[in-house]
């Protein structure tokens, strides 16, 4: 139903078989700032795979300092 | 120690071998909605797998509008 | 574009703000019972939340028993 | 060494509170296309964040076509 | 059912809410490292959150070179 | 650029091979159990894996009572 797509090497490809989902974890920032990150996440799926920016799912898990840390050592407490 | 279940195709299996973890990421939905959601997802295991629904369990990440989006757009944006 | 939703209690909501994405871990299992999961599963929303089918996507990520364990023992050894 | 980071109102930031995780859910792909996206998304977070790319790690994981699906069907069978 | 817990301020805690679940993205291991480190992570919760270990379960992720990479680049190509 | 580790058996490993992302699914629990959780955590893979402290981080996400439960049943209902 779907038009196939087309991979970069030329084998066509159905839309249901080309859909990533994105889950990111990062500390809290402005909608302005992830606005502008789905935006461009989603076009590097575009450009990489070739898929439609429709097939593209970006999650945001936005955790807060106390709750995640490297080195041993909570991030609030760096 | 744990009685062996039986999988659909009679071979036995220890419990411990049948633990699935359930972890989804929506939108936030009110706690009845997610009540209903926890008990037919658990349910979906037990009728598919023959497991036992003490072995289930389903974690849902609420992610606000803001923070998730599609085709390169927020949810809040739409 | 999408013609609106209802969620129970009447008030529309647009399609973009409902896509579930349910992600499994488990051990690995045949493709029939992940089949058959997979349907039951995606009922489970279509039935708690009133989404349409399309709307939900499982992926299913299945942990060999040398890479899990409960109890600080590995499923391997048990 | 790196220049602190600032935040959209002004705020410098560490470079320990500014490293994101990607974690990609996706059925197979080439080393290529991955190499590529690898590149872009990184890139994504370093426009967008203006955080330095050491701080960006992605992770795939490629989840076959019996192991995932939408609207109740898994993949395979589409 | 279960004998109440108590937590290291004294408050007794139902076992069913204190379950965590552990998951781990890391290139591939030997199974016997990966016996170790679930053995010595599961030990962690025992004495930080003074929770019985058969509460805490494990999930490693094993993710190939050339799927994951850092600062933009597969770790294969490094 | 960075010196080599050694792996228990003796081959040497890139930093950059070594870098697990641990992620833990758990309710809400105090910053002082935090930050001994993942010192702890920490600890592990340092000991397991005999890789540095820094190239390890532990992200926690907290859910709610109402948004997870085991056998079926919410964590606030039982």
């Amino acid at each position: 139903m779907d038009p196939p797509n087309r991979t970069p090497n030329g084998t066509p490809t159905r839309r249901s078989s080309a859909m990533p989902i994105v889950t990111i974890q990062q500390g809290p920032r402005d909608t302005e700032l992830k606005r502008d990150l789905v935006k461009r996440v989603t076009d590097a799926f575009v450009d990489a795979y070739k898929i439609p920016a429709e097939t593209v799912q970006v999650w945001i898990h936005e955790v807060p300092a106390d709750s995640w840390g490297a080195a041993g050592t909570l991030t609030a407490d760096k």
